[in-house]
């Protein structure tokens, strides 16, 4: 299903070297100011940058196809779309009968019955998370008060990994990486605590990214070392603060109004330059491959804005369920 | 919503200490043979045991109140209801001003305007997981041909655990524990790219459990630090089998044939026979509170048939929507 | 699927000769008061009366069996349970090679595989109508200032219909009816234009209803005889009301603060004590049937209350769509 | 929400004056043969005609943005985008304080804060019905055995009306009409008791398209004055083949194999160049307003082709519920 959200509700579309990418958020608040410049800072922070990203050039400005009048949402779903300039799919003609190791051309293949656009990995590719950072935008517009920020913990296994992202791009080989996002200010009472926890609803949405394989709370993954005398935070007043947040700002899956903490393991991408064995699909016999066109080196350094981005709309959903963001915004004058 | 999956389609409904917990299974397949001794075994499992889990008498037979009929689903909303017996409340009494540290207990009563059920935790109590248990038997005999299986890893970190739990229940304190779930024989194509990837579906079902911090698949966490020349699985056939799996057994959000792998990080159970600080709803002091009654020492212990049932439920799920299930079973005669 | 409605989202289950019939209420907000004998007396006009009902005796006291504690529904899914009593299932005995005319006995047989519980209709029979009333009770309970009534408006064609249904019964036969609903209080801005208009959700609910063979809003098929300068309607004040009402309340989709006017057409009852053709199913042969056991003269005569039932549970859940009822009650104290 | 469906699911999206209209498909099974000219044919018939349509001229080319390659749908999202050409939004500027009469305008006004689009009705507009048709081209050629045809029953009441319309028109009035759709190879089992019924399904989409005010099946509104002996449909073969077909082809909510016959009632458009009563939303005093620009006489005449998409997109989504098409098409080679 390419919808997530039961009242901001998203719906994905598009393709790596079709027309374009977009998104379409069925839901939003009529009444928030929006215009196609809200969406440039979050979309460059997106792009490849530096050592550790593809040298594709992407000029992603979204047009409102839909649900927007006069500078704001209207109320009607709202489309934003993203054109796809600088396409070159020749790099993937000679991968129809070599799928790539790592990536979903196989699988794709088998489930699409070979229908499936495989240019540039079609609707797999990280080209969808494009749209995905604008839907965060929109969604962090709608969160006055709610501050997410997401970084880059470690890439390679290193804190301080520059040089080695650096010297993977040299070696044609790609890094994997760990990215943390923090949101401040957001209210206790939000997710449920069966089928919908806090914890359910965002690990879904970042399960849906591509590259990613492990999500984890709070003191996550190391809690299960821990005794209970230790993992468990001390409360210190009634609104419900803790002296420790080892449950990342949440208890049954419910947001408990301390700081939501969250961290998300990135795997190296999968299109590197050096030779790999595969299987040729005709002959059925191994043989190796590499990797041309244009990759990034590290995805995980373009990711801390596609995780807020996750959070956001999640965020902006369970606020609207619990009546805490209004479905038309008040009007502002002046 | 207490709803999960879009053709198998779990409702989850109950508390700890009212009149039961039980599941409505919409779309389950007609002609399932199923009888009450069917999920004797696995609800067995979910039985706390030993020095690790709570020694509260859990006798859960689930009776077949919707959908079946002369030993057979009969395509109508199947639902399973477990009594509850054996319950003292008592206990529970003291702790309405006291919120429990690491619980839901305070999340709960604010979401809730103070009006939820807080007697063993209520809705939140672990005890929801039996008619999850029930489900996944239903679920686990709808999949002929796929094994699935979750076993503990560890426990308090480390490997060879049993003396640890001892241990930690004589000092009143409990432990985390790692629980891992490999399924094989899953057919390649299950899963969507944006937004059903199979992790995503799986991740949603995992963390609405209580006292789940982490979810991973494949070499998970760890991919953060390998190199892509590492992570990459070489496709050593035409079928799609790998010479490692670090990916898990999914490509792109969609099952590739090898075995799945997920690991579940539990956290230790928040209730614990030790003086911990809380504060006092009524005064809004901070006090000390040493929680009563009947706990387990290590939830991770009874775990697996649990992260069993979420599997099954989500793979059930995801071959009736591949058509790899039918919507009626063939019947069998003699 | 057995769910409708986003927020307020109702479950059905149970069959007509099994152990009971039943609903699970999700979204229900916590802090209604609410008891068993709420219950009562929308359930007793859901009963068989006179002439026109079966004399199959519905002694239909709800159980509360999750989301529910100490007289309030506490947020959690609330299910109330009815047992089936007083069950004969012999007439059905015969049936089983017999389908009856109009009935949807073949059809379960064949969409089920022949796995369906045929007894009384089982999961098809108009007992499953009882847990939607007390559904509605619910609902109406939550629709303070929202008046909700229906009566019927006509039975085989005509306005005072008591003899002609006992000169039906006498003549084992059935009849048709016409249902109105009128709900006044209802909010304008209900609804949407796509899909979810007002009336596409209140005629999803009641085309599930058995029997029910059209459903119209305001002037509804009359319309098509109009003019656009007959059947537009003045407006007013600048609160929308109009001088006329054929859009039954309705315009674009959404609620306009007019009273919401609705009726509903219902088929005579199926089963007649009438000799009818049929096939059977063994034999391919054409042969006749004559339905024993109990059955209504026209179920339109109780079906006022089970047509408020659905519009209440719609309305609800709108109101709790468009913040105009709070997920959280206030507390009322004494 | 704007979407429907559980499998072949739409969202549909766009305004009457915006930059075009749209559909985006999700769940079509891959490998459907398709090109921008299979949706000449349909989005001619939707068009204005003669004497009772508006004289905008619509060139309705949709675009295919996401989910289609070489000629097929690849399985991604199947998006579908018409531009709006010929727009003159002119006529609509008086009318931001003079709601008109039947419309959606103060509804819209009020729901969505004064946000939305009122040009040409915005979000609202029965140019919605375009992308609707679209996709009702998709969901026909996927439907290979199935005939879907709607007609005109009746426009104003007569059954010969094309002077009837001509005249509406001199005058500056509109009509209603009633519109009959046939649906021929439905295989038996589609739908569900509860709250899918096939019945619920088909209204809720028909209940979205504007000027909806009733809908039944079968004899419909004609039932509820037949007795059973009249309305039941005698069974003559063990397929289910029935001597009269009063229910329309539905039994117990669920298809039976014989066609599947409705009728929808529009309303006459709200759109007349005759004054009428309104009031003004500035002053709060009741005006007349005579509404310009091009509207059609008769909607009822180019509801067929949309009536036709709203059952062929539930047809297939229920066929690919009920495992009776595939995920993927089998390649058609030469």
């Amino acid at each position: 299903m390419n919808s997530c959200g039961r009242i901001f509700r998203l719906h994905i579309l598009g393709e790596s070297h079709g027309p374009g990418v977009g998104v379409v958020i069925d839901g939003c608040p009529a009444g928030l100011p929006l215009g196609p410049d809200d969406f440039a800072a979050d979309l460059e922070r997106r792009r490849p940058r530096g050592a550790g990203g593809t040298p594709r050039r992407e000029t992603d400005r979204p047009r409102l196809l839909s649900g927007w009048w006069r500078g704001h949402t209207t109320g009607a779903p709202l489309a934003l779309w993203i054109d796809n300039g600088d396409v070159d799919s020749s790099a993937y003609d000679e991968l129809e009968h070599l799928p790539r190791p790592g990536h979903a051309d196989l699988v794709a293949r088998r489930k699409y019955g070979g229908f499936n656009d495989p240019r540039g990995g079609g609707h797999f590719s990280g080209r969808l998370t494009a749209p995905l950072v604008a839907a965060g935008v929109v969604a962090k517009k709608l969160l006055a008060g709610v501050d997410i920020t997401a970084r880059v913990l470690e890439v390679g296994g290193e804190r301080d990994f520059t040089e080695a992202v650096a010297r993977a791009r040299e070696e044609g080989d790609s890094l994997g990486g760990l990215v943390e996002c923090v949101a401040r200010g957001v209210p206790a009472g939000l997710g449920e605590p069966f089928f919908d926890s806090l914890e359910s609803l965002l690990a879904h949405l970042l399960f849906s990214l591509g590259g990613v394989r492990g999500v984890e709370f709070g003191t996550g993954f190391a809690s299960a070392h821990l005794r209970g005398s230790e993992c468990n935070d001390p409360l210190v007043d009634t609104a419900g603060r803790t002296a420790s947040n080892h449950a990342g700002g949440i208890n049954g899956g419910i947001s408990n109004g301390n700081p939501l903490v969250l961290r998300v393991a990135f795997k190296p991408p999968s299109s590197i330059a050096r030779e790999q064995h595969t299987v040729d699909l005709r002959s059925g016999e191994i043989t190796t491959l590499k990797v041309g066109g244009r990759h990034d080196a590290c995805i995980a350094l373009r990711a801390p804005v596609i995780v807020e981005a996750c959070c956001a709309c999640v965020l902006v959903d369970l606020m609207l369920l619990a009546g805490r963001l209004p479905p038309v915004l008040p009007r502002r004058d002046g």
